[in-house]
């Protein structure tokens, strides 16, 4: 592909200066419209060392407003960083609705310098492309607008502006070993640059390669792409199809399994049994979190439940002996403003636990098929969509070592209305029942349709539900430390 | 101090039974009144190596619901942390309003572990202490709640209880050479514990000295205290007196200097005068920041203004020639939830650029003196206490190595008129000016007052205001960058 491009492609000033001028107006104008529809953008600038990236990202930058764009340059990941999936950086750095971010290199530095510098496994390579892909499609499926630039120099140029640079004092201190090395080895970096457009130039977040000998002509390309990729993304916004208008679901269909119905919710343990069970396990648990910390494994135990199953009980039950801080609860009520700015699972990457220590959240992503979707503040696009975003987002967990553990707490309808009615009339949990809590309970048909397919379409090999039986507190307190403690071991077992 | 305390306190079985219990149901309570009434709360555990403090932490959140709070573990500054004013990693893990942040060590390491390992300067020490009081002093005075404790144990028990946990496989990992030292400079470290004291219990945030022998006496003794500190700032919430209702202050009193008066609002460029020391200071600038970079030197440039005094085209100016990797922008607008829920220095504090890059916030934290003081969305007690908080902020930021240069772009009332409706013709420029534009220009007086205030009260030696004549907009931007390479060089021969 590489060989293809047409590095002798240059510029005349004059045609140059015709072309910068409409186009600076046009992304000045498009940079308000991404403002006004709170549109995210993202563009990526990758290439050769010395191919005039930085002073790429400058012009990109010098023609609309600073307060609505942030710079990233991004160099290897610090030691914190690669505690977490090596995506999970990223996340961080999402440009919120509105705004652009400018990545000057980017997670295409995983399939890029640490290849290069066997940073990375050659069997994980083809992991990471497709969890990159995962990442741009989320993204753009949420509204965002992608550009991706390769600045292309040959191999001759590249040695050329290296020992330029070497030699001027103001620019001496910018170039690394690392630029040197990518000189010696270019065939080789190439090679890895053209396996990673074939596997990442996708529909949604194509690459541009840019011939970037000269400077003028790869200015006017990038700025070029810069306005079309925005403009493309704008249409997107106000020709996206009105959502589907299907009735909510209120049964399940004969073919799909319900996997509620066959929870045994009699399943109970006397007081006694209770007690003794209880310490057991949480012996048991606390042996393990040791482990944990000296092996430094992340684990996350994510919480839902049909309303008063006893998610704050269980929690309670399953931190009570544990070090306070070897774990972080995390709740997750409606988003915050600075949280609907962005993607929905941004809030969720933000808070993930690290290495040695176990996350608890209370409520998770799952909102966006369960609540959102039943509430319709979801599209029927999106919580469609969500199934497989969830997918993803979970085997990126699992394959970075994370312990994942997901509990559904099922209680009956029967047993919930006891709950409801006993805390009205408690004065010390009445402020646990809300008009909300009723207003749910009415949605019953749609939550319980909204559960089951869930479970049936999330339930991955690597990240399977438990359900656990609720109706007797008791018996769903020990099963929820019995389930945490049997994905450890069988996480311990693995890295044996 | 500590040789006072009477190390053989204890508590039998069953008086700490007893006492425990109602213990457990007054916090449970309180917890609940601390989320209703959004009231943050702060608890620091310090105290000797194997005090028992990890226990303590546990025994503190075991009877409170575990969504409500956050165990920080506090270790040495990670690099990255480093680069920051010391303050800066404790900023960011303030428990939001409503939530309990535990601090198992905390920001007094600085005062211990690292003055034992010479890990800070005794120079510095009555530094540290006074922004540490600063700190506290400002989080109480916004409504939070500190409780801090020292766990207390003698030589022989010290020695004794690190001897039995190295015994321990279940223990042995939890003691560090740091542990040892401690028990060995026993007698020093003690002195730095009491020096801590005399400077740090303060009315607003007082040391708990806890007899740590034995364990029943010392929970008793940290929980009586908790739930007294909770209390306390509930009480202190609910019998706030109510702001004086001063009429707002439209005029200067003759004593008040009129700062703004004094500034020569016909000072002007032409435009090639403009052109060509646009082009100087701007080369000069880029030249700096080669410096800024390879010094690691953190530079905040803040702009306040009228409305349409021209800090979007000054930032433009400022930021054109230099490379988008080296500065950042962050623009304030209203706070959101998030913020919202926190004290109101705490997102500027979240934003504070890194050492080497240059940061430029647009709307900064003198919002508390102008908007929220003239809008009425501060009390006048907060807006006043704001002076002194802020001076105390912008000391932590210069004594830790930041150039820091505040701007005020001036306009008489008439160019701010001329420029309004200026915008209001050109449809290019009429998303600019808002009806609240308008309804601020009324307030114009109210500002006038409050902005000379504010000049006059936080112009500090090493943080003085500049006041920019931006009527010309040509003079205002080369001004802007004048003051910028000013404020560079100055700290530049400082370091020399």
């Amino acid at each position: 592909m590489l060989d293809n491009l047409d590095l002798n492609l240059a510029l005349e000033k004059d045609d140059y200066k015709a072309q910068i001028e409409s186009l600076m107006q046009e992304l000045r104008v498009l940079q308000q419209a991404c403002w006004e529809k709170k549109l995210p953008a993202l563009f990526v600038l990758e290439g050769w060392a010395a191919a005039g990236k930085g002073l790429l990202v400058k012009k990109m930058v010098g023609y609309i407003d600073p307060r609505g764009f942030t710079v990233h340059p991004i160099w290897p990941a610090t030691e914190a960083e690669r505690q977490y999936p090596f995506l999970w950086r990223f996340w961080q750095k999402l440009p919120q609705s509105g705004t652009i971010g400018f990545f000057y290199h980017s997670w295409y530095t995983r399939v890029l310098e640490d290849r290069l510098f066997g940073r990375v496994a050659e069997a994980e390579v083809p992991i990471v492309m497709r969890q990159i892909n995962a990442f741009e499609r989320q993204l753009v499926d949420d509204g965002a607008a992608i550009g991706k630039f390769w600045i292309h120099i040959s191999k001759k140029e590249l040695k050329k502006r290296l020992k330029t640079a070497a030699a001027d004092p103001l620019d001496a201190w910018r170039v690394r070993p690392e630029d040197w090395q990518q000189a010696k080895n270019y065939d080789q970096y190439a090679t890895f640059a053209e396996e990673m457009f074939a596997q990442t130039s996708t529909g949604t977040a194509p690459w541009t390669l840019v011939e970037g000998n000269d400077q003028r002509w790869a200015r006017v390309k990038v700025l070029t792409k810069m306005a079309t990729t925005l403009t493309e993304a704008l249409d997107r916004l106000q020709f996206r199809s009105p959502p589907p208008t299907l009735p909510p679901q209120e049964k399940l269909e004969p073919t799909e399994p319900d996997l509620l119905a066959q929870v045994d919710l009699s399943q109970s343990l006397s007081r006694d049994e209770y007690k003794e069970q209880l310490r057991e396990e949480q012996t048991r648990l606390r042996e393990l979190q040791l482990e944990i910390y000296q092996q430094q494994i992340p684990v996350l135990v994510v919480f839902e439940g049909w309303d008063a199953a006893g998610k704050g009980g269980a929690i309670k039950r399953l931190t009570d002996v544990l070090d306070p801080r070897s774990y972080i609860v995390s709740p997750f009520a409606a988003p915050t403003d600075e949280e609907k700015a962005h993607h929905y699972l941004w809030r969720f990457w933000r808070r993930l636990p690290p290495p040695g220590k176990i996350g608890i959240f209370d409520r998770t992503w799952y909102g966006r098929v369960l609540v959102e979707r039943v509430e319709g503040y979801a599209s029927e696009t999106s919580w469609r969509q969500a199934y497989k975003e969830i997918n993803e987002f979970e085997e990126q967990l699992t394959s970075a070592g994370y312990v994942l553990v997901k509990l559904w707490l099922h209680i009956s309808s029967d047993e919930q209305l006891r709950r409801f009615e006993e805390r009205q009339q408690n004065p010390f949990k009445n402020y646990k029942i809300t008009a909300e809590d009723w207003r749910n309970r009415e949605k019953e048909p749609f939550y319980y349709v909204a559960i089951n397919q869930m479970i049936q379409r999330t339930s991955t090999p690597a990240a399977p539900w438990s359900i656990v039986a609720g109706n007797d507190k008791y018996y769903a307190r020990v099963k929820v430390i019995q389930m945490v403690i049997q994905a450890i071991e069988t996480e311990l077992k693995r890295r044996k």
